[in-house]
């Protein structure tokens, strides 16, 4: 049994037999962190696994089918880390998965330097917004823009976290593509693998995934484009694949 | 007439009313150079243009299809250099093409700082090679490897050439675009619009199209992905265009 407050909803994860907690006035997870979940390299029987800016745990629950790995969630927004819980419980998940309520910021003296083989973060992607937008939706607002904390943050404490070898995964957009290459360098996550998302085939990209090294030796690729839509504005195998598990 | 030395040949430059001097023992022009010739932003009616690293002169010849500006063109092989002018004659373009024999570290002084419009270039590669590989073919491992200028030299010399507002594209390997992207911004040339080009649909990006402004604003945009080849191993549309001209 869950206890599911005001209009949350229990959504089903279509690819996996999982099931999380949703609410469309507070935080609903998005493709972006789907297709983090997918892209990131991951230890399968082992490891300690860290996701900043979990949100509603989307991610630490996708993971937890790709790895038998420990897997912490950092959320700053109560409300949205007390879903996550719920959703774990759900979904017994409770041994592997652990949700833990505070600032990513003071998050490594909490639970360790140096020590995780795997960060990922899809982290709030838009400058600080006006008062207004704040006032509006204040749980939207955190999630979306660098309010409780930026960019910098966020790979600074990644590589704060990771042991030598250990690899950070962020999602992000491409205007700030220089920023995140040149941030993960400023802190030693060297970039390794660097993936563009395009809405369709004659599109500009408005996703990229990047996954970087600590201490790792300079060899960027960039892997095969993914196209979200055909033509006929279907989700394309690729899509379908990660969202549905078909084959 | 054009007197053709040796092995070379006299090639048509297809999508264009174009001809231009080839010889496969010394140099022969690469679809790189011509997807950069199409990619970068040219004023139509006038304007200054440079191409460093010219080679036989195909980006020029190309850039004099789509610019009525004046294009400078300099290579720092005899040899090479040579082929360019008799094309360029060939094709009764030297009132709009220049070819200046010499070397890019020393060409601002002679052509002159901050007056040019676009500098294009399609720099060598790779890193030095082994003395072998240089008696092997000089020309050749001149053109594809760090031999006579690096990517700094490259991307430092079009900041001096470059007015403010001007603008600098290059072509490249994906393993460099860390280097393009900072050597950019360390020289003032803010990446703008970014272009990845992909072997197949499903394999890694193997070439790069970056385009800045100098003095330009941050704001980077990565164009549709370009695909080369589909599944019959046939050019794509878009590559059948560049290349042919054709709808």
């Amino acid at each position: 049994m869950v206890q599911l407050r005001e209009d949350e909803r229990l959504d089903y994860l279509l690819a996996e037999d999982l099931r999380i907690i949703q609410s469309p006035s507070v935080f609903a997870f998005s493709l972006d962190a789907v297709l983090l979940s997918k892209f990131v390299n991951v230890p399968i029987q082992k490891g300690k696994l860290v996701d900043l800016c979990s949100g509603n745990g989307i991610i630490p629950l996708l993971l937890s089918t790709r790895t038998k790995g420990s897997i912490i969630g950092v959320e700053i927004q109560e409300r949205l880390c007390d879903m996550a819980r719920r959703s774990v419980n759900y979904n017994e998940l409770s041994q592997q998965i652990e949700m833990i309520h505070g600032d990513l910021k003071e998050i490594v003296k909490e639970i360790g330097y140096s020590k995780y083989d795997v960060v990922t973060c899809n982290p709030p992607y838009f400058p600080t917004p006006s008062q207004e937008e704040i006032n509006k939706n204040e749980h939207y607002a955190i999630a979306r823009h660098e309010i409780m904390c930026n960019l910098e943050d966020v790979i600074r404490v990644s590589s704060q976290l990771l042991r030598q070898g250990g690899k950070a995964a962020f999602v992000h957009r491409p205007g700030r593509l220089m920023d995140i290459l040149s941030l993960m360098r400023q802190y030693r996550i060297e970039p390794k693998r660097l993936q563009f998302v395009y809405p369709k085939q004659n599109k500009e990209a408005n996703t990229i995934l990047i996954e970087g090294i600590k201490d790792g030796n300079p060899d960027l690729k960039v892997l095969p484009p993914l196209v979200v839509y055909n033509e006929q504005n279907e989700y394309n195998p690729d899509i379908r694949r990660i969202l549905y598990g078909e084959q």
